[in-house]
């Protein structure tokens, strides 16, 4: 179903530098579950350590922003992209960090919202009102 | 700027429909500025009624999440579409409801790292894995 | 503001094959007035007249739907793409068609609904009834 | 497949809020069908409703647009945003409202179009002409 | 899965029209493989044929940027646009002339960078530099 | 213009995180040009140092792919994303690495041509063809 190969724990393991990411994968999460999206970047060691680096500082470690906030985010800059497997795999996420169906209820509330005002301000192309400026 | 003419308060206070909408944002945000968005829906009083409607009762209401996690996720939805009016004035809202730079920095990053893995996974369609789904 | 030149008529005058191209939309749309988008393609000759000869044939020639329609489909387009000179120019294509602010507030109604389903929709990932497919 | 549970008519039944709304759905479209949409949306039921509430307003009630033309505009903000669902259930639903092969001919040719000037658009930078600012 | 009739091969040996056009497909691409995209769009026969004669014209013949090069922006676009179909069809065409995987990595982090810095520009409304304006 | 104050040479000076960064950018660049993109970023210096590391990484460093190729991928997304800043600052960019004007007009073809297929692939919804499957 993809456009690239994805690896196998056998062939993660044969790799040094795979290996490396995927260990750390495993042990930052205290899990033994590497999801799709590292086994395909692991065809390219490079944008797969750059990426799990970033994902770490961003994601993991401790920020002005909880985890499950910054896992709200990630859903909806990935529903908007239209990202299914993103979608999928930060709502999973999200779960696992507490999100609530109430939670869950009001995130789908201000998306809509927010898709809903968006398209209507960009079809009558309203100009930025002075007090919104900063810079 | 606009496609549509944007109402001025004297223009509102002529027609019941608009005042009373008008005067309602007034009441809610406890300020006397009705920002352009409003002032460009006023050419269809039935959508602007519902729009601030609903708007009201998604973000303004007590829910399950606090109204700055609620304008964050808003911003999301907004800077992945591209919306300039709607980034302009949601980041305002963020702050007004206390949004401090630190957090506007993690909003950042979270939002380039959502960007960024959201083309990845496209780019190599990764197929989500049995683990995520639920329904 | 442009990355590309903007031709005046005096340049277009001088390229036989930009002339040609400009003398066509004036005379099909019986108006002295060329819009800044040709000026901008007048850069590229060959691509000016492609793209000017589809357009005539998908936009102006009689069809299965009548000229407004496809101009409220052509805007449709454009704001989600977040195209502003695309929606300023076929908006003011629909007026000059006949579009009424009735339908035009139609036509805004019904964006904003598109807009919010399709984010409730991606964000739910809901499945694709066997009762929608065909092929 | 879906991030959420889709209700079976069994559990809509037994919950007096979605029942409500289900059998408003079957009301009005005399058709024992409730596709998966409201039965992901049953989760949350105020969701659930305000979303139907909405959509019949906009959608089902007579307007200063007709039916099918209110189908063409959903499906072209749906193709955009990539909402697979929604292409899929509006264009069949603008089959049953009557929409010819020879129409969807022209919307796919219009869609075309329109995503085609877009990008050239953007790509180029083009500024708005004078002409066609109201607001 | 698609919301038209995909033609078979039979089905388009019956209209002359079709017909015409998979027998150029088969010859320019010196192939007996006709892919769906194709298949569906036979359902329309005049988009057919002016889809395909301009992407001849646009992805097959000679011209300032090579074959390869055409190919990645064409990826590039369609994974912004979150077209699976046409991410997949087009990385096989890249992968046929001649993309190496060092390449396909560079094409994804560049990607990827490009996500993550379109998604903080628009987060922060960047104002464009004087330097960047040509027109 | 912008959601963040964009950072004054003097203020970079006086910010030594700030400062390395900018003195890297003129370096790495031989120029003492400073566009808003990081005058903007400045506000969050973590996250200006990561993107422009980062940047580095992907757009300067030699590479499997050229550094013009590079840009037009760059261009590609960020016209699709409707990033107005990003178009300017790397269609100058790809000028300055010597896009000429017919590899322009022959990229602004493939924009056009993939936009245009995307929207008929993706409201046909055709199934990805077998043979075009990897993993």
């Amino acid at each position: 179903m993809s456009t690239v190969k994805l690896w196998s724990d056998a062939e993660a393991e044969a790799d040094p530098r795979v290996k490396a990411v995927f260990d750390d994968i495993r042990a930052t999460r205290k899990s033994d579950f590497v999801n799709n999206f590292w086994r395909g970047l692991a065809n390219q060691p490079d944008l797969l350590a750059a990426t799990w680096e970033r994902l770490k500082a961003v994601m993991v470690a401790p920020g002005a922003l909880d985890p499950l906030t910054r896992e709200l985010i990630y859903i909806a800059v990935s529903t908007v992209n239209g990202c299914s497997y993103c979608v999928h795999s930060h709502t999973a996420a999200a779960r696992a960090k507490g999100m609530t169906d109430a939670q869950h209820g009001d995130f789908l509330a201000v998306v809509g919202m927010a898709m809903q005002t968006n398209g209507l301000v960009t079809a009558m192309q309203i100009p930025v009102d002075p007090e919104f400026q900063v810079g």
